[in-house]
Order: structure tokens, then C-alpha cells, then sequence
């Protein structure tokens, strides 16, 4: 039997993110074998338990076995499936040297996820699902930006260069500020189709939010960063404004 | 505007194992409190980011959220993610003292995305996913346990108590194998639906699987389980049995 009808949209779904993400961690490894043989020699290539060549074999088949089965979604899943895969094949090949380019892209790749399932249900889904990617993306990368504001003494000494690094810890920090007020404006949005209820849950949230972003801004040093936890309020920020997302989707 | 008709099933499905899967990490936070103290300062309990009862209603929150929102989807979405809360409660409060519990959940809950998503499209959908979610769960299952018998000195020095510490490396290894076995036998059942062209892609994949299996069957200790890559052989046979069944479910 054709499994078309018997083998759900969700579960092509997972499995294209899955194929798409196996394929990029593989394209990874094949562009980072000369670094990996010093810091990483576990890695499957340095390790010998594959050749490069069958990794990269190995990536191109997993790429488009993912884009291939989106074929069976809509064309703005596709779309995305392809964007995703040229991102990962450009941040594997070059992209990740340029300090900052690993925090937008892990948060573009988290943020995509709402996307593409938002896209399965047309243009419509996806609109809805747009702020809450903006959400995430802004929210995720202001995190990312801060933990390796946190992390900077051990990344200098193994010689990794992070953009608080490169720009220095306080206007990382007021980077992500940026990002995080970046995060609010588009929780907002919703607002339009789900008015007055959904405002008063995600106001609370938006609240923690600034509380978290302003305790933020107080620090200039990354041990005062790492004091304040802010990184985990901001986890906990992000899963409380999925909840109220979700809770609205349910009963408005 | 209501989202049920916009916002798709599968963002709906997403959501759900965002927030059952979050739930869990955040009761398990809370059971784990004093070995925590302990082992983990930098966690948010013991860091004092957050209150003990805090964590435990943010807890409840995330698993009432998933599970409010799971209703929307059909009743053997519910049950699986009824199932998952209830297992992951039991996994914090006491399941993870028991040496190979741990191994045994990680791979149930991986594997239950895929029933998750067939499940969406009713019984036949589950049906067709459920040869999928067998291989995942026996394959994932083996490879933890493997891991584990890899790291034993590791686990030995820091007092943790794993499967193979409990047991010995050598039947560690072959109950490995039984279970990499039975991932085996549930890649075959796919047959009965995709007939031929499934049996020879899968039968490549399963060859090397048990060459994999019977490299491993070698090994008396970690260091030789070590040396022989058979974790990252298993990870990339399952991706290509993922690879298989995507290309079945797209052309057969």
C-alpha cells in the first residue's frame, strides 16, 4: 500500500528535520576534518572509523533524502528545506569562522522548525507561526550571545573566538538586549487574532523578560553574567511564551 | 481567528513533545535537587535561579500545557503523550536508580516521535510507523548500552552505576546485540507493505548492522568496544534505515 495517506504530514515532517539535520552534522564533519584531528580526534573521520569521502557520500544522500521526501508536503516546505541545507552546507564550509554566525544560525534553525510545521498548513499557518519563530529566534539568540559572554575565559584559552570576543563583553550584552527587545515587540503581534486574554498571558511573560534583559544590562563582566543566571531565566521565558501560545491556540 | 484549522498538526505535535519533553527535564531538576547540590552547583535549583516549588509548578504548567494541547490532536496522540508524562514523572521520582533504566527511556521517547506522528494520521498510521519506532528503540537501546560499556573507567571513578558496571562489559555487549537482533527482525516487517525494492535497500542496511553487531561480539572490554566504533557505525546504519523507509514511504 501507498503510505502517502497512512503516513502523516507530521511524521514527514520529523522525518525531513531529522535527515536535514543528520546531513548537515555529516557535512560538518567532512569540512572539519583538519581541525577535528587536533581537538576532536573521536570524530568519525579523524578516528577512521569512515573516510571523508564516504561522509560526504554519506551527507549528500541524507540532503536529498530529506528534500526529496519534502516533496510530499507544499512548496513552502520545501522551500525551507532547501534553505536550511544550503545554510548548513555554508556554515559547515566557511560561515562558522565568522564570530556570531553559529548563535544566528542554531537560532534560525530552532526558529525554522515553528515554520515549517506552520507552513504544512499553507500560507495562513504559516503567518500565525511567524511571531513565534521571530520568538524563539530572537530570544535564542540573545541567549546564545550571553552564554558565550559567560563562557569567555575558557573559550580564550582554548583559542575560540566567540563574538562577545571579538566585540567585548558589555556590548554583547547590550546586543542581546537588542535581540531580547527584539523577542518582546514580536510576542505582541498575536494580539491581532487573539486579543485581550492572549495580551494578559503573554504581558506577564514580556515582563519577566525585560526583568531578565535589564538585570542583564547591569553586568559588564562575564562572571557577573554567570551570577545572575540570566541564560536560564531566558530558557524559562521561552517555554512560559510557548505556553501561553499554546494555551491561546486551544481556547481563542 | 481560532488556529485549529491554521496552525497545523504537525506544529500542534511539536509543541507537545516541546513541552512534554521540557516538563521533564524540569521534574527531574526537582527530584535531582540534592545529588544536584552536589555534583551540579551550575543547575537552576541549586544555583538558586529558581525555588525547589518554583521548578515543581513551572513543571506542572509545561506537563498541563502539553497535554491540554495534545486534545486538539486525535486519542492516540493523547495517550502517548499521557503515557510520556506519566513515564517521565516516574523516570525523575525513582526509575533512574535502576542501572539500564536510563538507556531503556531515552530510547522509548526517541522512538515514541515516530509513533507520535503516525499516530496523528489514526490506526493505519501507526501501523505502518510502528516497524520504525521498534528499529529506533532496539537500535538506539543497544548503542546506549554500548556507550556505557564504553565509558565504564569514566562512570567507575565518578560512582555512577551503569548497566555494565552492574553486569560486566561482555554481557553487556551481547545483550547489545540482542537488541541491535531485534532491530534487525523489525526492519523486515516493512516488507509485507513495499514488498521487494524495500527488502533488497533494507537488507544492505541490516548486512551492515550485523557486521557491526558481530564486530562488537568480539570485544571483552571497553577499550576494544572502543577502538571497534561500533557506536558510530550503529548512529549511521540508523540513519540510513531512516534513509530506506523515507524513500519506500515516497516511491512504493
Amino acid at each position: 500500500m501507498a503510505t502517502g495517506t497512512l503516513v502523516s504530514g507530521a511524521l514527514i515532517l520529523f522525518l525531513v528535520v531529522f535527515l536535514v539535520t543528520g546531513a548537515g552534522n555529516a557535512i560538518n564533519d567532512y569540512f572539519d576534518v583538519e581541525i577535528d584531528r587536533i581537538n576532536r580526534p573521536d570524530r568519525p573521520i579523524p578516528s577512521g572509523a569512515a573516510s571523508a569521502k564516504g561522509v560526504f557520500i554519506y551527507s549528500a544522500i541524507l540532503f536529498f533524502s530529506g528534500i526529496t521526501l519534502s516533496l510530499l508536503t507544499n512548496a513552502f516546505c520545501v522551500a525551507i528545506a532547501v534553505a536550511n541545507s544550503i545554510l548548513l552546507i555554508w556554515y559547515a564550509a566557511s560561515l562558522k569562522r565568522t564570530p556570531g554566525a553559529g548563535n544566528a544560525v542554531i537560532s534560525y534553525l530552532t526558529a525554522s522548525i515553528f515554520l515549517f510545521g506552520g507552513a504544512y498548513a499553507g500560507p495562513d499557518g504559516l503567518l500565525v507561526v511567524t511571531p513565534l519563530a521571530l520568538i524563539t529566534f530572537f530570544a535564542m539568540l540573545a541567549r546564545e550571545i550571553w552564554k558565550d559572554a559567560e563562557d569567555l575565559e575558557g573559550d580564550l584559552a582554548q583559542g575560540a573566538e566567540t563574538l562577545p570576543i571579538r566585540i567585548g563583553v558589555l556590548p554583547a550584552v547590550r546586543l542581546g538586549f537588542l535581540f531580547l527587545a527584539g523577542a518582546i515587540f514580536a510576542s505582541v503581534v498575536p494580539v491581532i487574532w487573539w486579543g485581550p486574554y492572549y495580551l494578559a498571558g503573554i504581558a506577564c511573560v514580556d515582563l519577566l523578560v525585560l526583568w531578565v534583559g535589564i538585570k542583564a544590562l547591569g553586568c559588564k563582566t562575564a562572571a557577573c553574567l554567570k551570577k545572575s543566571r540570566v541564560t536560564t531565566l531566558v530558557k524559562y521565558a521561552m517555554f512560559l511564551s510557548l505556553v501561553v501560545f499554546a494555551v491561546s491556540a486551544v481556547l481563542l
